[in-house]
């Protein structure tokens, strides 16, 4: 089926100390990452996808005897697929504060021998490309062919053409934003806050109390579930429709809608960590290149090389193809090349991640005119 | 300044048993209501306002010592305004299981001479009209001139004209909708797992363990609010604006708009009940007059007998355009009397309560025509 079949994880230790943008410095740190096909001699092929929130380094494949353990882009990336494994050597990389093995919260804090919990400093996408330059320092990639991602993955792949203009040689920036609007911002808060307000959550020190703040957690998916689905494909997908075919007249599932969110808001609680998803929300409240540059994103761009794909959803509420857009007019008026698909499919912000014929067509064109 | 002045609340109750659509029988229950104006010795000119979700009886002009208790649509309200009081006897009541003083969750149960809690039964869309109309007997008004409301108070306008279609010549059904979506559906889920999994909830019996579910309510509140306001009027509002001019790196306040969401939901949990939040959430979840006609609303609405004034808002994405012109289309194809007003303003799904000058002037000139 075009899988990069099985496939083992791998850690690399980097013992210099990293300067964070918070002010924090940090004495060293783990990075776990995947890599699937053959980094050539020239060490010209090599594509680096981004995650987004909840995301990790298992892109592509399944782990030995778990059938049911595919990464999350394995639509995407494998022999044959629009990131074609045959060409590319492709490296995925859980971002430092992440939960699934890479130096985070849940890590043990070297100055005091407990997990960070709450200590460990909140990150940003700057600080992850920085992290990941290591990562390709490590690997011997010089230069990627491409950078990957979708949603706060884009911002990832925008930024490393800002802060390694000679590193990448092209950016993919799908379903992204140069910098959130305040109504993604206030999502996030509500998130936070769900997280933050729980009693289980004492102050991110959890593991010491031996607890999780499975409330607040679950609370902050169902608010991400919502906004990643167009009303329309909710629509589409629920409706109306009664769980048990009559109203309760209580609190217990009434449409199938409520049972779908308290599914995925379970779910979630038992894999994901309630420090790094705090973390990463406010790397993407914090993540706008143009700040420093009076709001002008044409001016904050200036410093790119890279060419560029950019695209975006019809019905993606959360990150519309106006942000997008506001992207590629930057790069355009900076002279850049930039190709730009706005991709008509009825399932939201979460559309990057699904197998839609045109989106991937697009993807797969692009990607197959990058030379290696 | 064109106000009703001090205003007194008044308050009745009625001993008769009232069954449910839920199937619970109350054996009587009490109203607290506010009338302004006159009512005419043909009864003739009286205009009933429906309240939404957080709003009560006490509509317009202020209490007595308390300047700043100015009623929630008094900018609508009163002599010379949209809704003339010196034209029409106005009433305004607080719904049956709410928390303004009316017989709702925090009343004492007779059965048991406890607080009724999470005992207090579900009531819907339709219970509340059955108990409106109760009033109107009492009040010696056979038949309404007007029913007006805005968001869930435009669903008991609509109601009205279903359930008493003899008794209201017109319903004013504004940023309203026929039923709500999945997505709004989800977002009232949402708040109510907020509530509902806040450990002081105490399965709804907090009153009787001292507690308050704050931590859940400010988070229902919170997502009430993001809802309420456009994405374009929050950009306005609030844009990427820094509290303190720094980022922290941690979760303090960052953006305004945080703030804002914080400083709302704390508020609203000093003067909102947990419970009668949750009733109110199902009561618009439920409320869909096309359900018993196969989702023919056009059937549903067929024994409406009243003329019908509609308006939404061009930026409300909570109770879309789209949804009133359903209801219009069904009304016109019954062969109604229906003016309909898509309106231009930027305040999201709270238009409906501001002063917008257009607004006001087609809402006024409607009423002007109702003869009284």
């Amino acid at each position: 089926m075009n899988s990069v079949g099985v496939v083992t994880p791998q850690r690399v230790a980097f013992d210099a100390p990293i300067a964070l943008r918070g002010g924090t410095t940090l004495p060293g740190f783990e990075l776990v990452y995947e890599t699937y096909g053959e980094l050539n001699a020239e060490g010209s092929n090599a594509v680096l996808v981004c995650h987004a929130l909840s995301g990790s380094h298992h892109v592509a494949g399944v782990y030995a005897g778990q059938p049911n353990s595919v990464g999350w882009w394995d639509n995407l990336v494998g022999p044959g697929k629009p990131l074609d494994t045959n060409r590319f050597f492709v490296v995925g990389v859980n971002n430092l504060g992440g939960c699934y093995g890479s130096t985070g919260p849940m890590s043990i804090n070297p100055a005091t021998g407990q997990p960070y919990g709450a200590d460990f400093p909140v990150v940003t996408v700057e600080d992850w490309v920085a992290v990941q330059a290591r990562l390709a320092d490590h690997l011997g990639i010089g230069c990627w062919a491409a950078v990957i991602g979708g949603s706060l993955g884009g911002m990832q792949a925008l930024e490393w053409t800002l802060q390694f203009p000679d590193r990448i040689r092209h950016a993919l920036v799908i379903a992204s934003a140069p910098k959130l609007s305040a109504q993604n911002i206030a999502f996030n808060e509500l998130a936070r806050q769900a997280i933050l307000s729980d009693p289980d959550f004492h102050g991110g020190h959890y593991y010491a109390h031996g607890t999780v703040p499975v409330r607040g957690l679950r609370l902050a998916r169902m608010v991400g579930h919502i906004t990643y689905l167009s009303d329309d494909q909710m629509a589409e997908k629920f409706g109306r429709e009664l769980k048990n075919g009559t109203l309760s007249y209580g609190y217990d599932t009434d449409f199938q809608i409520e049972s779908y969110l308290r599914y995925q808001g379970d779910k979630f609680t038992t894999y994901f960590d309630a420090n790094t998803y705090l973390i990463t929300t406010k790397a993407l409240d914090y993540f706008d290149p143009a700040r420093d540059y009076g709001g002008d994103l044409q001016a904050a761009l200036a410093r790119a090389k890279a060419s560029f794909f950019v695209a975006s959803f019809t019905t993606d509420w959360r990150f519309a193809p106006e942000r997008s857009r506001e992207i590629v007019y930057a790069l355009m008026h900076n002279g850049r090349d930039v190709s730009y698909a706005e991709i008509d499919c009825s399932a939201g912000h979460d559309s990057f991640l699904l197998d839609d014929a045109h989106y991937h067509a697009v993807v797969g064109a692009y990607l197959d005119r990058i030379e290696t």
